[in-house]
């Protein structure tokens, strides 16, 4: 056996997948990662406020490591905020889900990550509705699958989603179909009708249908966006992906949960153990805490963000060069293109150099929104007041 | 369109890719998931101890928590914990490895995970040396890819491993080569040597080389076990995995990190993005006190591994029916055979129901391995002894 070792390594990178090395690196935290923590941005390019989870949720934290809930434990969640999700989805829904029906994941992205994981390879294709954040998009590519984009249409009613077009991009491929309602970067929501029909498209052809509720108490109007899950059997190929990351402020804590069909529980748990063995017990105590004892907060994160879109919107409203629908009713974001800046990427550095705001390029969202850019308006008054000021000679 | 949702659904589960219906759901967790939390058992089927990490690892996440440490931030880790870590790394080798070779990671799990989602998919294979931890096994599973085993040799000097096995494991689809040193189950160290040689055959043949050393500090005679990384070029197609899990007793805490190429770090924040985007920050905080602050600790707990190897093998080599290779020098676990329990599986239940002892079946760490019993030493002299005493009648 030779033992010299002789032949130089070429670049470790070439070894990589030919699927993997065709996936872009750049995303918004790519974008934003020469900047964290810098105290001369202002930081608007994230789904992320400025406010930090209330304390109550760090002294839960703190209290289950104390206790020693420190070691390994069950694949699918503790059993405890199995159970309080589920008391907290049966709470906002018309229709009640067990625990046996949710699994608590490590970020809504590692449960849309499992999602796409079960159901997609190579070969296969995923369709996705956007304006989209790009994610789900991203563990598709990550698995070899292809990601169709249909998407929605901008107009005066807001963005609308054509089923036509939907039932156009799907064929004997098609694993899974990708929404999110409210929407990021749109704010919009899927009437519910719309769903119905999806999960009935979906349902003929076998094919999955994901949900992506993150923002679903992110609604101004109302305590919580309506569910598909009213409207489904529980054995449906169904799987809605939640997260403590907007509702609790909860972004840097890494939980999320997914309620799925309960027949898939034991591939999930199995699917957990093997990408990345489950989610920190103390965290899982944190969020028990935050699902029981936050509605307060919840509600205080809806009334912020709709201040936050109120100071966004004025500005944006008149200025003269911006086109933007009606105001989203839901979210944490203002969507909208700038006569003149049709190249989102461009334009972002360009407003960040010249005032310090950092806000995320369109082309991240989707085909078709390469000019449109996205602020997030979860921030204090003043902070985001100070923001629009800077940007509105821009947008003149 | 219609609405209707006329069509029942069939059970979910069957949506599932074929290729994950394959996969086993049974591991050491299912085993152990009706028992989780109950007092009667002594619980010696994880790889785990009965030690919290020390209190100033939870105090350091505790101010994390309350410094605002809750955000969103760097894919590839924070740069105090990646400075830290490279020094750490560079303290334990001979050759320095700079912060840019290292990424954090949600687990030594989600670092494997991410090395073969990189490097394999569907009608490519791995190799995997054995008796090994099933973990790498079930990743490479998801993805579609084959699992080739190359078990080593049981012998009056341990276990070894025959490199012309392992070449004649490999073909042109093999993708990546996985062994652990010192190993899990059997504490077996793969000579440096050894080590040198599969990174020639896997150089000749642009394979990657995973080498988990999460154990690496779990030796009895020495500070830390050989790396390869000292023989290794920077940009080889090495990634060299490991875990806060047994060094500082953080199993629960879910933070690990993988010494990679420079050339792959964008790479691997684009799959860290989309598989969960990150390690919670204030977890990042903690790893820091852990990796600068944990020397006595980690001491302490190579002490209290090497005194429960000896409690357990005294028992173990005093009864009849016990086959054993020499003592490990290394590592967490005694694995042995009994004559007369041919099975792993049904011995470790009937076990279980007799003296409320859990230990872990051999059929999970590969094939040849299905008689054989793995304990966990890494427990109280007084609980180890109890458990070995009630397990002692039934090697007799």
């Amino acid at each position: 056996m030779d033992t010299s070792l002789p032949t130089p390594s070429p670049l470790a990178l070439e070894g990589v997948r030919a699927a993997i090395g065709r996936i872009p690196l750049e995303n918004i935290s790519t974008l934003a990662r020469d900047w964290f923590g810098d105290p001369s941005i202002i930081a608007l390019w994230f789904g992320e406020g400025d406010l930090a989870a209330p304390p109550f949720i760090g002294e839960a934290m703190a209290r289950a490591v104390t206790a020693g809930h420190v070691f390994y434990t069950h694949q699918n969640g503790i059993p405890e905020l199995r159970a309080a999700l589920a008391t907290y989805q049966s709470g906002l829904a018309a229709r009640p889900i067990g625990p046996e029906r949710v699994t608590v994941t490590t970020s809504g992205m590692h449960a849309l990550m499992m999602a796409v994981l079960l159901t997609a390879g190579p070969g296969d294709n995923i369709v996705v509705v956007d304006p989209v954040w790009p994610n789900m998009g991203g563990a598709a590519r990550l698995v070899g699958a292809e990601v169709r984009s249909v998407r929605m249409d901008p107009g005066p009613a807001g963005w609308s989603l054509d089923l036509d077009k939907l039932a156009g991009a799907m064929d004997a491929r098609t694993r899974l179909v990708f929404f999110a309602s409210p929407g990021n970067p749109t704010g919009a929501m899927v009437p519910i009708e719309t769903q119905r029909e999806m999960l009935a498209m979906c349902r003929a052809r076998g094919v999955w249908l994901v949900a992506d509720e993150v923002y679903n108490r992110m609604v101004f109007a109302v305590n919580a966006a309506p569910t598909i899950l009213d409207h489904a059997d529980p054995e449906d190929r169904l799987i809605v992906v939640n997260s403590f990351s907007k509702s609790w402020a909860m972004t840097g804590w890494r939980l999320g949960w997914m309620v799925h069909p309960s027949s898939l529980g034991p591939t999930l748990a199995m699917t957990t153990q093997y990408t990345n063995s489950g989610v920190a017990t103390f965290i899982q105590h944190a969020g028990v805490a935050a699902v029981t004892e936050g509605e307060r907060f919840v509600a205080h994160m809806r009334a912020y963000c709709e201040q936050g879109m109120a100071i966004a919107c004025d500005v944006l409203e008149r200025s003269s060069r911006v086109r933007m629908g009606p105001r989203p009713r839901a979210g944490m974001y203002a969507f909208f293109e700038v006569d003149g800046m049709p190249d989102s990427s461009a334009a972002c550095i360009e407003i960040l150099e010249k005032t310090r705001v950092g806000i995320a390029p369109g082309i991240f969202f989707g085909p078709g929104s390469e000019s449109f850019l996205r602020i997030c308006v979860c921030r204090s008054p003043d902070s985001l007041a100070e923001a629009m000021g800077r940007l509105e000679p821009l947008f003149r």
